[in-house]
């Protein structure tokens, strides 16, 4: 089996690999039916990052849930989902989580596999594997950046960060009922795909200049909901200077060098939750909302490439010229 | 007229001053019954920090809901109850917030009264006084440490700072029905009167071992809330560190030197709110419960001194001698 491991930063590379197989009695073995690209300037220490979509192969003799043949989802981690971290909401902080894997390859071995996988209700049309494939990456972080910023029916929201997951937190902040959603971006096709997804206004402006549009736009309060998709510094004080009093921050990229000045949060009197998203969570939420195609989050990919080329898709993510690369085996 | 006068740090003088009059159409003037000293290590740029709570004199004429004759409470801050921050509960970020007065003297001038004073159902008698006094300063700080920090029936909270307000934030917490009540103290008096507030534990420790303290007594999960009291860079990670995934930590004290990093904080993964308390919203519901005798939170007051002994009332404090001083015209 051929697979794409990570050397350093911009060294990938595609070579012969271990077919993956049953280690431990809670294993399952699943065939990848697509893979993506992971924003890898976001995530450099975790290496490749393959994200569990695909057909169960095989389970260890202690899986109950979980069947040869399904088609299921997974997570960045695996998780048990029954320690009390897991039992909270909050799987991606388990007491036994693993990362999965350590190569985007054809078959790929999953930890814990009861506590991960969801199975979808049958196989799906294969128009759906993009949108499925976002669940458990992207469109599970934004839907967290939206439920950590405490997104309701009428609230305002602004998004930092026109990504792949600040373009699924439009998408989240709109099925949660969000009355007015600002987008902050700067790049043509991210801005129409922004709005197609629900942003109700777009902001080009950053830093000072992009607090003072908020402000205008929101009758000089400030919105209730900003959700931090970037992890910078700049970011995320432009997400807590946009936010009214009492209103809420979420942030769900690695904060890359972020320092926060305690006096100065002190005084912005906002509520800040973030952290790595809890995706299996809302699994069962995202998957009966792709089924139902009342959301499209495969839109994302803009770049479709198999397995073997997952250098370029690389590089074509890090260069800006595509959102999110899709991988087919 | 004599007040007191904060000079600079450790330098109170008690000097005459001029009778504040009627200003602004929306001003209230009364006449103090009794005042205290506030934390002065905490909020030395504020200088003197007058609490209102007394009989009002005199009314703008702008002035509809309090009247002459009222015994009225105030908050630390005017606000005028109308902008959007004080229509969401965040008066103490009120748009046209004023501080109250340079000086602790018999009668004070009040901005915004409508907006900044609540009354009492009558006058109270003299031994409610203490406990009304501590509604717009301490006890509403600690109020706000409880409410921020999610506490509900039956969480489990850690209470870190054993000043008037760490104390204060365990009675809120045992009001708001919390199952278990770990407070962080190592001096005698304090703990006594944690226990009397509804501690059920008591932990001595600090730093590493403090939160490994609070690991052993909650099954190695950490507290659904924990109310940091103190402002200080190890009180706060003290805090983060001892809280669940997913749980809540409150900061009310005004941060000294405090930097968060956000790596750390994004795998904490619990939520952030605090700042300056709006006690103004709580206002009507701690009058409630002083007025029913449901609580007692004067019992922080330890020592009482006549107004122009409120030098000896800082330094008491200073040196913790004393949790709280009391100031009586």
């Amino acid at each position: 089996m051929r697979g794409a491991v990570l050397y350093g930063p911009r060294d990938v590379r595609f070579e012969e690999r271990d077919v993956p197989k049953i280690m431990k009695a809670t294993d399952a073995i699943i065939s990848i039916s697509a893979t993506c690209v992971c924003g890898s300037d976001l995530w450099p220490y975790r290496g490749i990052n393959p994200v569990p979509c695909g057909i169960v192969e095989e389970v260890g003799s202690a899986v109950k849930s979980i069947k040869p043949g399904q088609f299921v989802i997974g997570s960045f981690f695996a998780s048990d989902n029954t320690c009390p971290s897991c039992q909270i909401g909050y799987q991606s902080s388990c007491q036994h989580a693993e990362f999965i894997g350590t190569a985007q390859a054809p078959v790929l071995r999953v930890p814990l596999a009861d506590g991960t996988l969801v199975a979808t209700p049958t196989v799906p049309a294969d128009d759906l594997i993009p949108s499925l494939l976002t669940l458990s990456d992207v469109m599970g972080t934004g839907w967290f950046a939206a439920d950590a910023a405490n997104v309701k029916p009428g609230s305002t929201v602004v998004v930092v960060g026109d990504g792949a997951v600040g373009l699924l937190a439009v998408v989240s902040a709109k099925q949660m009922g969000a009355n007015r959603i600002i987008a902050m971006s700067r790049h043509d096709s991210r801005r129409k795909l922004a709005r197609e997804f629900g942003a109700t206004d777009i902001v080009t402006e950053r830093g000072d200049e992009g607090v003072a549009r908020i402000k205008e736009l929101t009758n000089g309060i400030g919105a209730d909901s900003v959700l931090e998709c970037v992890g910078t510094q700049e970011s995320m004080m432009q997400a807590i200077s946009s936010t009214r009093k009492g209103g809420y921050v979420s942030y769900v990229g690695v904060p890359h060098g972020v320092e926060l000045d305690g006096e100065k949060l002190f005084y912005a009197h906002v509520q800040l939750h973030g952290g790595p998203a809890p995706v299996r969570r809302y699994l069962p939420k995202l998957i009966e909302l792709v089924w139902n195609r009342k959301i499209n989050p495969g839109k994302v990919f803009d770049l479709t490439l198999p397995l073997d080329k997952v250098a370029e898709g690389y590089r074509a993510m890090d260069e800006r010229r595509a959102i999110k690369t899709l991988l087919r085996p």
